[in-house]
């Protein structure tokens, strides 16, 4: 047994068991010790970027984290735009990023790099394997890391670490870190404020997003007339028909800070305090008033669900409200020309129950969210960082977790060409994968984002730099290069009958839908 | 007029006047910016891989260095391998990176991270303008440093620094710094060791490598009988019938070793030390004995072609031996099946007089050097870093640099993905490139790596992470989805006819070549 074998066992005790993988030569005893366990599922990403990418997706529906290889710092580097998404999405994961051997690191070989000085931004938790005795240790520190803050854990392996023997001894199973302590004081602060007739706002993210701990929210909100709300982006929201509904707070901060108006007193559950997606000349870093009281209450280190629960009974709030239906939206046009509004008001019309949808539609799906409240019950996964090119490979990793769900992708064209190589992967692992692709052809938020520094015609500078056409993408064309079938739409008809075709399949399919 | 007016003006004023970006949010007075200069030429990269390549190769041809745009810490992240393999290949570059106001970053927003972190491993330079103040500064430094080492210069714009008003002062040119001087002690020494009998190696990279020096080298080697040897990989060289003739370092350390056996000193001009690609047990670090002088004569921060030719006046080295010509390469059989060795045989006969080659065909073009000593003249470029990904960029640059010049791009299939992307801004600028995609439907290298740590028959986890294979990647659809005609061929015939329509044709074109 080396240290390679060693890391596989690790991992497997402790029941991470696939591993997305793209590795280079530095891996290569790695890849040799994964080639004996068969028990270890590997998937290939053509491109890091759909590694880690698909890792979160893994993660946010599997909920315990997957393994990924990846290839010196380049590779790393490949990986890290989704590697920042899942790190705001507090997604538990395990880069394992190959390293030269230590001693020849002094040679500075064209591969060498400073890979702790890549990581570190994009991982809660960073570490190299000093030596094959310090296995086991690091291995169980990056394990509980990724578990217990959660996010993301990178533990870098020196190739001399990998093939160096390492001890036979049965490997131990990490204990799992017990989720942080609430602090009575502050639950006791909230409990009073709740009670008071201070304007509370409670936001959520993280587990309290699923389906029991809303309803235990909801009751505290019927309760006590504090509003709920989630944030504007979320790793998995439960939601759909029967379900508790709740807004998101809105992205632009104009509107964010018009929604918090009131807010006397904010408690965050697995939130973390709002901000302006970017800062705007004269216009406010956060949304809330400068009076209103941040309150900091739990963590996603925490049991969340389980807080609810325990606020709810400790206010009596047992009165689940029945969702003031607005009912399943009403149906597009019969035909006419595609727009984001239709295909999102078709596409919520027709979701299965216990479908996956992975949204990165950005601007062109905007109305996707308030349209399928009433959908059928679905799991809902974002972007969470705004690092795009999160949603082809999202779709694959949460595929992998839950093979009898369709997952649906709403992916906008401009961040789909991110990591469009994923196509590959999911033809590759017959994921259950609908992706539809919004093609509206441009960088639709930097329009928006050009008239904000008061930019209204666009020079040919601005357009080069703004605009997807010249040429066109073919998506169909692209999918099927990489083994996935796929059709376009220009119309509702065809967008409609395309759906029904994608929906009733079994494997990936691409729908472009030209808006 | 604002801070990043004046950076337009302070990048133009240096002869900078391409901008290759992928730009967001908080970059947008940036691109308001450019939009307000039609004379700096900016070009969209669906992808930052595409960005940070396609300025490596258009500084590689132009002579000097692209801009960059890129957005935060991911879209930086998503450039670095490319900029990886810039920084091994010496290009000087200048990256602008938009960051959040200064101001935002206390708020943590989802988009912030830390850029400079990110950016260090892979820069020789790196600055966050602090003020718009620091603007003239920041920016000249950046671009002395970018020249001079030569090399990649990082600069961070905020914002606010973006937004801010600027001086309405001219704007200057900054004086390009003298090229670094060459010690004279260290030049005595290397001259008397090649008066002696000491067998001397003369390592050559950089501007060395150009037709004039290499005469120059070719001269001293005759003269004393010094061996010439280039870097295994390097950033250009003129080569081609007419001109002198230079063996590369081989890639594998085994034959590096054999190679420099007989070296009692190695002096290296333009060249960095050798070093093994990777470590493997038992096999040495470096491929010269531990005996052997190495002798840092000069890097590429100084003037290599007058270095030469001082030494070759020095030495009495008059003569250019006139090449012994192999002649053109044989040519492959008329038809049959068709192998990477066939290929380059092809492609070697038809190279046009004063092509450039973008060469990341890796294992599968393994022959193309050897086969091409006698094509027509031409510049040769190649993967320098190991970072894979840089063939399809690194060509749309280099085409941008010279559109009078036909670019061939010999691409591995496996490496090709990394930034398939390119092919669509090959598209949209009518580079005239011809991509030849060497599909073995496998990382060829890994392959033989495997066998390199003793396993030779691969499972179902080895093969799941090796072979492209299951689907087969349809290149031909792929480029066309991306706006870039292209054909299919799977025998020798075949490709000689696509080879002479994509050769004949102006603007992109790709052939796979499935061997």
């Amino acid at each position: 047994m080396n240290g390679a074998d060693r890391l596989c066992d690790l991992l497997l005790a402790n029941d991470v068991d696939v591993c997305f993988a793209n590795p280079g030569t530095s891996e290569m005893h790695f890849v040799a010790a994964l080639d004996r366990k068969p028990e270890m599922r590997c998937v290939l990403g053509l491109f890091e970027g759909v590694v880690t990418g698909a890792a979160d997706g893994y993660a946010r529906m599997a909920g315990k984290p997957a393994a990924t290889l990846l290839h010196l710092g380049p590779g790393l580097g490949n990986g890290l735009a989704n590697l920042h998404n899942a790190r705001r999405a507090e997604t538990p994961m395990i880069n394992i990023v190959g390293d030269h051997a230590t001693y020849h690191l002094q040679y500075d070989a064209p591969l060498t790099s400073d890979i702790e000085s890549i990581a570190r931004p994009m991982s809660n938790w960073v570490r190299t394997i000093a030596s094959v005795d310090a296995m086991d240790r690091d291995t169980g520190d990056a394990y509980a890391a990724a578990v217990s803050l959660p996010g993301v854990a990178t533990l870098i392996l020196p190739a001399d670490v990998a093939w160096s023997p390492a001890a036979e001894t049965p490997v131990e199973r990490t204990e799992r870190p017990l989720p942080a302590a609430i602090s009575e004081e502050l639950l006791g602060t909230v409990i009073d404020a709740l009670r008071s007739d201070q304007r509370v706002m409670i936001m959520l993210s993280g587990t309290a997003l699923r389906a029991e701990p809303l309803r235990a929210a909801s009751a505290i909100a019927a309760k006590t007339k504090a509003r709920l709300m989630a944030q504007t982006s979320n790793a998995r929201m439960e939601r759909g028909a029967g379900r508790v509904t709740i807004e998101k707070l809105p992205y632009r901060i104009d509107l964010a800070v018009e929604t918090m108006r009131d807010v006397d007193v904010l408690v965050l559950i697995g939130a973390i305090a709002p901000a302006a997606f970017f800062a705007y000349p004269s216009k406010p870093g956060v949304p809330y008033r400068d009076d209103c009281d941040v309150i900091h209450l739990a963590s996603s280190a925490s049991d969340l669900p389980a807080l609810l629960s325990r606020m709810a009974h400790e206010l009596g709030a047992t009165e689940v409200p029945s969702p003031s239906s607005p009912g399943q939206p009403t149906a597009a046009p019969e035909d006419g020309a595609l727009t984001g509004e239709s295909v999102c008001r078709m596409v919520a019309r027709a979701i299965p129950e216990g479908a996956v949808i992975c949204d990165e539609s950005i601007s062109s799906g905007a109305s996707f969210y308030g349209l399928s409240h009433e959908s059928a019950p679905h799991d809902y996964l974002e972007l969470t960082g705004g690092a795009i090119g999160v949603g082809i490979p999202l779709s694959l990793g949460a595929s992998l977790a839950c093979p009898d769900r369709k997952v649906i992708c709403l992916q906008a064209d401009g961040s789909g060409m991110y990591t469009v190589q994923g196509l590959w992967s999911q033809a590759r692992e017959n994921a259950d994968v609908l992706t539809i692709v919004l093609a509206n052809r441009t960088y639709g938020t930097l329009h928006f984002e050009m008239r904000n520094v008061g930019v209204n015609q666009f020079g040919e500078n601005a357009s080069m730099m703004l605009n997807l056409d010249k040429p066109d993408l073919d998506w169909v064309s692209l999918a099927k290069g990489m083994g996935v079938d796929g059709g376009h739409a220009t119309t509702v008809a065809e967008f409609a009958s395309l759906l029904k075709t994608g929906l009733a399949r079994k494997g990936p399919f691409l729908i472009q839908a030209s808006i």
